[in-house]
């Protein structure tokens, strides 16, 4: 008997009553080499969407327990269905929700977080055969009252349960694996084999949208190696897994994110203002990034920034104020462009090859940040392909 | 402080959000008088509907346990629409369900019975001064799996709820009363202002499909009164309540019902045959009603009884094997016409009264049956306005 499997589908890949004949079919066909499958299931298709406006049609701010108790009905209901195919077609199975389960959760309603799973019902219906399928998403709270996870929530409930049952976790979903830049915005990027988590989270935080963060977080903690791929499909997909079980010879780069989503500010300062410049940002809930600065001359000194597209209007008002000479020099040809790579701890000289790429290729690079694991540089939008392209040519992906 | 009122809101009641709304708005000014108040909810429209034919997308033949699953979510989602709808008009207000108030039930899944509910945290709440807004139609049998109490069952729900916390129970439904027979048959039926338990049963038994008939049994063992009525109106509806609460000077007949439903056969048969004739076509699963018989002539009898419409080709089938000279008289113009009374117990010469009514009108009874307090004719169907109308004119109502 070999390790449990822990199977999660996304609401697009449940969507429709054949696409969840279809997943029972495949299950079927899977328990034949692994006996022990859990399938956590979201909500099928628009339920969500559907549900948010349903409570908007009686209220604009709907009271935040019962909008949880209605959105926890949309998993009760693919889990349901899910159970019935797979019981049609001769395999046992069984659904449980978060009241059968005791999937304790704290925080509050809307983004809870899961304390802990009582796996036992779990346990015993896996050892009479059934496949048991699961409601993700949601959990209670100490009151006994439902609460949701969060958008993406169903991702967390599946790593929680394999890291109860000790076992391997599947996320299917609508895309076919992690790419190591956009496959959307870039036909030729390559799919990852294997991916580490910190790299995994990099890109989530860069907006990569396969994978909710905290499940990838939670997956670290507890080591669980995560798979995502294609539902329904025999295309290879990526392994989120830690580093002691990746190949020995590690790429330096393992993903490349591009966004053109910000514009970059630059102005002259006087030295005592700056805090106070950042503070005033910050309270208009404006995020900053890629912050540099010159040193001080004569009390002066050069500020430069990226902020989303969005908040100009109103970080130029905040801005001018402290601009000397009220100028403030703003550059909306900006795409940031972020290299994340564990290998970057271990290999000197990343940031410096990069810069050789760009200039390679005639490119400036205009701002340029970087942590641990991570390169972000802003480059003219112009110039995103052939960057994309050369990088991924000289490191080898 | 006044009782607990329970109230119960129907499928087509909370069809919509504007129809929540509606309710919620009604409950409001309700609590001004009365300060406790629970509801109890179906699901919206036709939610239960949309959901068997989506299991019948899986499967012809759904698991019952998966089946219940799938069926308490609609009304998990009414009830937290309502209690939404509440809380945002400034009134406080929480949704239970099945799980949350530990609704226990036995029997099979789609047909449970209802064993307890646990109405701790219900008190607590209506301690709180909200409204408490509770799931019907579910509950959880001793493996903790959801159950379902068959179509209707959230008067069930309601009534139960009534008798645990010794309240009232308002079922609010989209017709406006109990009538003495059906409008939409006779357009100047009278509508009850109060009905007895074992009338309303014996209506319901004849088709009057207002409510539940395991609703209105338990309300009679415990003594709860029932009151129904049109939702959010402010038309009069009709109580079904105990004998000693009604007006001493009771009707004689309280209810008449009227069906188109039968045919009544005919036939001469040997008197050692009779039960092998009966058993037989029970064995077809064809209901026999209004079965009467002469008495033996040289061990012949004719025997006369009605069956079902759509049973006629079946049963033609195997009376004709017991038929003498296999003769069956088949008479399709069939009304029957069923007075229903608790006054009859106590009030000789109904029956004669009755035949008195429809003789003077040149109306013949083909054939009679009657219980305690209920007489059944068999008339032509073209004299049934005129009955209908005779009787109820005869007597008073």
């Amino acid at each position: 008997m070999g390790d449990i499997i822990v199977q999660k589908y996304g609401g697009s890949s449940v969507a429709t009553t054949e696409k969840i004949t279809n997943i029972a079919k495949r299950l079927i066909e899977r328990k034949k080499t692994d006996s022990k499958i859990v399938v956590v299931v979201s909500a099928m298709g628009d339920t969500t969407d559907d549900y948010i406006s349903l409570a908007k049609d009686i209220t604009d701010s709907p009271d935040k327990r019962e909008l949880d108790v209605l959105m926890s009905t949309g998993e009760m209901i693919s889990a349901s269905l899910l159970a019935m195919s797979l019981k049609s077609m001769g395999c046992d199975a069984i659904s449980y929700n978060a009241y059968q389960l005791d999937i304790q959760t704290s925080g509050s309603h809307g983004k809870s977080l899961i304390n802990d799973i009582n796996i036992s019902k779990i346990e015993k219906s896996l050892e009479e055969g059934k496949i048991v399928v699961v409601t993700g998403f949601q959990g209670l709270d100490d009151r006994g009252d439902i609460t949701t996870l969060g958008r993406g929530g169903s991702d967390t409930s599946a790593v929680a349960l394999a890291v109860k049952l000790n076992g391997k976790c599947e996320i299917y979903t609508d895309v076919d694996g992690i790419y190591f830049t956009d496959p959307r915005k870039f036909k030729e990027a390559k799919k990852l084999e294997e991916i580490e988590y910190e790299e995994m989270l990099e890109l989530a935080s860069l907006g990569a949208q396969v994978m909710h963060s905290r499940s990838i977080e939670l997956a670290q903690k507890y080591q669980i190696e995560l798979y995502v791929g294609l539902s329904c499909s025999d295309i290879k997909g990526t392994y989120i897994r830690g580093m002691k079980n990746m190949k020995l010879e590690d790429k330096v780069i393992t993903g490349l994110a591009t966004s053109d989503d910000d514009v970059a500010i630059t102005i002259d300062v006087d030295e005592d203002k700056v805090v106070d410049l950042f503070e005033n940002i910050a309270k208009e809930n404006i995020s900053m990034d890629m912050i540099s600065q010159t040193a001080p001359m004569n009390s002066k000194i050069t500020v430069s920034f990226t902020i989303p597209k969005e908040d100009l209007a109103v970080a130029k008002e905040v801005v001018s104020k402290y601009a000397l000479q009220g100028e403030v020099i703003v550059d909306k040809d900006i795409t940031k462009l972020s290299l994340v790579g564990l290998g970057m701890k271990h290999t000197s000289g990343v940031a410096s090859k990069v810069f050789s790429i760009l200039r390679k290729n005639g490119i400036k690079v205009k701002l340029i940040t970087t942590s641990e694991i991570r390169i972000t540089c802003a480059i003219s939008s112009e110039y995103t392909d052939v960057a994309v392209r050369e990088i991924a040519k000289e490191f080898n992906v």
